[in-house]
């Protein structure tokens, strides 16, 4: 059967080169970066090559590149990082509606110690309004974090503006870009930000590696404390294989990421038109313009997304429904919720996403099989029955 | 030149059976774990059997298994995992002072958000009085965290002694038993334990892969909030190819400890007799019986252990001196100072440690090397130009 992987936001493969760079870091030069000895002197200048090559594509110098082991503990360590300051009179924290679950629960779990959170709320399309953030600062905010980009809708945000008003207050900002990163051009200092989060497998580098940006002399406590690796602001045994492919990765995503992201466009149109001409009832969720190349986040009425996504996965087409990390909780999207997407709809929510080897062909294959997947469902809905009976009704009276 | 390996408690290398096994994990098996459609079904599995390798390694059931990123990140989400659920009223916590730095200063960071620590003392021999837990248990302590074997010197702790007393009062008892687990028999049952971190390359598993056992129904606040992957107790896309690297590490674990142990064990003679015959005024720290087989941890009067380790790796010889996660900082140990070890002897002291790649010949090279080396540093020393007058005197004297 013929397999077709769109689910690339739930994680890319580990590219080729990537493999490679990182292959001789397991068995040879095994050694541990923290040594004197002359085993730990190639890995330490390995983790310093990849720290540049990482840097490089967000625009930071190389030490203000914290290498964490994911993008939930790049988020973990800049949220927490910032509220462990305020333990005493904790304080208030602003995010938005739709931040991704590794944002979303750290905001929870500071709420329930007692810190005060603001969800702002967003558009139809997931837009934050940099007025709504304006509104929201208060004298005891510590802390504003909105996402740079959806993974599930693929909106950008208006992040510049946002940190300007933020940082005029001297708040601190941070951003959760692990959707962006590697996708579209991302620049710290351009954007304003003072933390930044990635995640290498969001662009074919390694499970297992992730960084956090943090603004030279911008304080954040350690979210694990030892033996001080990462200048005394990541403890424990860097992971030099999965640093070593990050830096790869990293590399190679600032080399492809135009041809890669002119193609995605080409693909995104080409899955949008074929289904929205071949199925009635389709909805694009998230900003027409403002978005991510790779994603196509659509709702299809009078049908259930959980029930499309394994009708799809039995003719070998890959797609996730809600954000990818909890897919097995099952639950509506808090993300399509706050965009005022109806239950209905959002519960029928499928979300696309491309990466280097999705083809036309790939496309063209979801676009054959995707439609007698939502007909076959739909014909057993009693609502869709009743809805296509009011449309022949209404064509009737038009004629 | 010849190199010799000897700090396989820095880290080990991958062993090849474990890269065969990670490899798949990368590029053709890469799909997310949390993913519905097939390409999460695999490694899902691979996750779940390495779960239950791991757990069998040490006795626990697989649930009671959560992976993390390193033994690092295991100490300080069990301990923090504690502490947080008494972020109100603090208290008071109880460790030896003899901790990895991966638990010392995650006390360290407790106190200064004002929790009460007591640093409980070591004999001679680096061992903790049980008597002197029970002494300092209070009606506020919210913790106990000894090792279960030291890294640095390798005394292995009466943890079930203590286990037993702390458990008497229903206190959670956490254990660092990353110097441990892989070398000697660790069964979490047998030992009482309600916590204990472990490290995949400790024992020829990948950097990246750690894992922290939690008694079941123990509750421990997570560390990185998210998508609730590890069954909600840590967040973050998993690590596959690292966590199924440390399974089957755990599987080799356990088929080869009792031969390598008794490898370690007769190589550990050779280089201390071998030594201590050449060298005079050596010292072993550690205790003589309860000890890691694989460890060696010696001091040398009248001369630096910052100065044997570089000329000796000018020899190709790797060893550690203190900790080697700190041994950047060069600070004297604060394990052989909590032992009494003298500062001059703490700061002579050089660390060992034996893989399954040491061999006799490699003992052998290090016992032919590291005297003259021994010897031309002390010709620099004017104490021990002092002390060997003081032996001819002596000598002279009985004659």
């Amino acid at each position: 059967m013929k397999t077709v992987y769109l689910d690339y936001t739930a994680t890319t493969p580990v590219a080729p080169e990537v493999l490679e760079a990182m292959n001789p870091y397991f068995v040879e030069r095994f050694g541990n970066p923290s040594s004197i000895h002359s085993f730990g002197e190639d890995p330490l200048e390995a983790i310093g090559e990849a720290r540049e090559k990482v840097a490089r594509l967000i625009g930071a110098a190389p030490q203000e590149i914290i290498f964490t082991s994911c993008g939930t503990e790049a988020n973990n360590h800049a949220i927490k990082g910032v509220a462990f300051q305020h333990l005493e009179k904790k304080g208030h924290i602003i995010v938005s509606a739709i931040e991704h679950f590794s944002v979303w629960y750290v905001v929870r779990r500071l709420q329930k110690w007692g810190y005060r959170v603001t969800y702002l709320p967003v558009d139809r399309d997931g837009m934050v309004d940099p007025d709504d953030v304006a509104g929201a600062l208060s004298d005891d905010t510590i802390l504003v974090s909105i996402q740079l980009a959806s993974n599930e809708v693929g909106t950008i945000q208006p992040l510049k503006e946002i940190a300007r008003i933020v940082k005029e207050k001297k708040i601190p900002f941070h951003t959760d870009a692990v959707a962006a990163v590697g996708i579209i051009p991302v620049d710290v200092k351009e954007l304003g930000v003072d933390f930044l989060a990635l995640a290498a497998n969001q662009f074919y580098g390694p499970k297992g590696a992730g960084a956090l940006y943090v603004r030279h002399k911008t304080p954040v406590v350690p979210l694990m404390d030892g033996g001080a690796q990462e200048d005394g602001k990541r403890s424990g045994t860097e992971n030099v294989p999965a640093i070593v492919g990050m830096g790869r990765a990293a590399e190679l995503a600032m080399e492809r990421m135009e041809s890669d992201a002119a193609r995605y466009r080409s693909l995104r149109l080409r899955l949008i038109e074929g289904l929205t001409e071949r199925i009635d009832q389709i909805y694009i969720n998230g900003h027409p313009e403002k978005c991510l190349p790779n994603i196509v986040n659509l709702s299809a009425g009078y049908v259930e997304g959980e029930s499309m996504l394994l009708f799809l996965d039995g003719e070998g087409i890959a797609v996730a429904s809600g954000s990818a990390c909890t897919s097995v909780s099952l639950k509506a999207s808090h993300i399509l919720t706050a965009m005022q997407v109806s239950p209905e709809l959002a519960q029928g929510s499928l979300l696309f996403s491309f990466g280097r080897e999705t083809t036309e062909e790939d496309i063209d294959y979801v676009i054959e099989k995707m439609p007698p997947i939502v007909k076959r469902l739909r014909e057993l809905s009693p609502l869709y029955e009743k809805h296509a009976r009011m449309e022949t009704k209404i064509a009737a009276a038009k004629e």
